[in-house]
């Protein structure tokens, strides 16, 4: 197993299959660990520097979370204050001087690209919690956790990914991990926000089998996970068109029952109609499930980069 | 004596006298250790999650003050970001994710009821730091913990509440506690901001002796105790009766020493003009120990919802 | 030595110089102290109030760091909350509210001579971070601190300030304090933004050796040390000055080059263009240490008025 120590995390597709089952084991120690005791004191004496120049309330929490749950303290720039210092001050000197505070940075920032360039100028381990349409490498890796988790395991498994798999850039990281553990793919979208031709043919060469469909219920009969994502408005030139597919991808208890077998069904929040509320008590309802297993997986990352695990 | 363990903070009147007592009775007991070491280390491990949806900056740094004293970490939604995450998500949702995060929530929110359809929705107890013109029963429990310190005791006291009585949460959750304890109770208020005459006839069937006036004077001669309250410009439709109302009732040292005798103040500020600076170091002007006693009642309220006390 | 227990850090020039090298000395060992261990516990249990009314990321993060360092925990105002809070409260019972919290308070607010009111206000320590256009304390200290450490001594140096000598508060504060250890000065700016003339004639009663030039490269060659400042564009009333003035104090490889002596360059950053990143690497750009050494002074200021050094 190749170790993490001092490394930067900035893409999904940067792991080997070794790291990320080690990642995974690092995460299921954690969690197991925590119910016993409230803190995994790792990072005692340590600081996290959360950077989130555009807001992400989940994201931001899920780290600060991580963070003390492993003893360690957080400095936080706050997104109104990133935007003025944005204004002044280029990203890599912000980053430089935060380094000179920090052990570790968490970053999101609206330009992709710029976890990298932020990873680029500093000592320290930079963490991606989303840059631009970029990656969001963590958001990829508890998605993976959680599947792991619900279906006890990785290899084998029908997965259905459902609603904007053009632009989702956490669906683009997914499928290159998922693609390691040899599942097959049902991608369920309109024709207009179809998965990009070179991911789907890039998975095909890797012997991975992937169909497309703009029939979720045809998807969801074969398949053991449903990963709902969200539809955009703002994604759309024409509105009429929006109006027209927006009502397509919705999960509810009459689609649950209607469906006569036990689905798995994630989402990596937050969710506007997608899914409705009468579905949060089903029991392959994972989404909130998934939240929490963000805060084990960004413990892992955590640990491993600083070389505590 | 009924144990708080896993319950809800949401209401003022929730809680039955002996069930006041026994909060009081906590947080004077961690108001004398903390006195003696900085630190009471309950909740080590533990996470509060304040989530402020409106600005309160006296609140929320009352309850992060009280967690980390208690030994634990806190993680914040600032209002900034409050106000976008409602626009792309439920209330419901967005508690329902930081209950994934933190062992306890702190929410203050401007819709009435919102606290408790936040404690519906999870399962860590929630306390209620102020929803609307709805309830904030932390406040009361720290006004009560005042005037009990302030006259070293509760009973038999004559205290006027003064300003607007029509629209303050806060004095209506506190009359009703006060009203457990056998207080005498002069209502001080122009005629547009008077008490409801719901809560006037429920305090008198409880046997409370209420009386109205218009008269500040008049009131604090007789009285032990005077609350004062802010009178707030923009509960008045018509602007020249606020302008000969908002003079009526204000305290200063003038006002005092015509008093000719010894009376406690309190006010939950922020204050405005109700009462002049020059009564600051007076010795019966509580309004800053008031502050102080908002972290030992806090203290109090976490550490008996975690089942610590 | 004097001891700073119980006392505000308001202004550079309150320091003598015996203060000034304790300040230094007990930096120092922190520093070293942290390189071993990653927190130094002399702060467990007590809480650092940061008030910042203004944005400034920088500070509030060096003094939230330092204090965690030092295992104290942190509340903080953000800047969104401090311009609301100002609206209905005055600075004052702001204050003295948050003294009812917190052990040490760190504030930063637009009014020249607002600490000062804070201090008088509260009875625990005020450091100043900065208020208006008058002192920056910290800053001024961790300044004397970097130019110490990079050319180990303060005597006998040739210092060279840059820029806009006329209205940085923290030049005029440095000074002063670098008049104590026998300095020689150049102040190198455009005649619009020279430093003013009672500091200038100031110094001279004191036997300081002060030089003033508009040249750059004339005042590098003669000093050991450079300051560089920025010009900031809202100072000038005519902008064809500005812009005649704004290319004259950049320093860039070749200016070091053609140089043909190691300097050694401070700047308190943020910086615009007066530096170009390609003097980052070189071995005397001392900027981004002198962030990191304005952990260990804040440290030392925070550990000291609490008594604890």
């Amino acid at each position: 197993m190749g170790s993490l120590k001092g490394k930067d995390i900035l893409h999904g597709n940067q792991f080997s299959k070794k790291e990320i089952e080690a990642v995974i084991k690092v995460a299921s120690e954690f969690e197991k660990e925590l119910k016993k005791k409230g803190v995994i004191p790792l990072m005692k004496g340590k600081l996290l520097a959360t950077l989130f120049f555009e807001p992400s309330t989940r994201t931001r929490l899920s780290f600060e979370t991580a963070m003390q749950r492993l003893g360690g303290g957080v400095i936080a720039l706050g997104p109104a204050e990133g935007s003025s210092v944005s204004k002044g001050e280029t990203l890599v000197d912000t980053c430089r001087t935060v380094a000179q505070y920090a052990d570790v940075i968490a970053i999101r920032h609206p330009k992709t690209g710029s976890a990298k360039e932020a990873a680029d100028a500093v000592d320290i381990p930079v963490l991606n919690g989303g840059d631009g349409t970029g990656q969001h490498p963590t958001q990829a890796l508890l998605d993976v956790y959680t599947i792991r988790k619900e279906m006890r395991t990785l290899k084998n498994l029908t997965i259905a990914m459902v609603g904007d798999l053009k632009n989702g850039r956490t669906v683009h990281a997914l499928v290159e991990i998922l693609s390691l553990f040899n599942c097959n793919l049902y991608f369920v979208s309109p024709g207009v926000l179809r998965m990009p031709e070179e991911i789907t043919s890039h998975l095909r060469q890797k012997g991975i089998r992937v169909e497309e469909t703009e029939d979720l219920r045809e998807a969801a009969l074969k398949s053991d996970v449903i990963y709902m994502t969200r539809i955009q408005k703002e994604r759309f030139g024409d509105l009429g068109e929006y109006e027209r597919v927006k009502g397509s991808y919705i999960i509810d208890a009459a689609f649950l029952k209607n469906l006569g077998k036990k689905i798995t069904i994630l989402h990596p929040l937050p969710r506007v109609n997608e899914i409705n509320p009468d579905v949060d008590n089903y029991p392959g309802a994972a989404y909130f499930r998934q939240m929490r297993n963000g805060v084990f997986i960004r413990m892992a990352l955590i640990a491993m980069v600083m070389g505590k695990r």
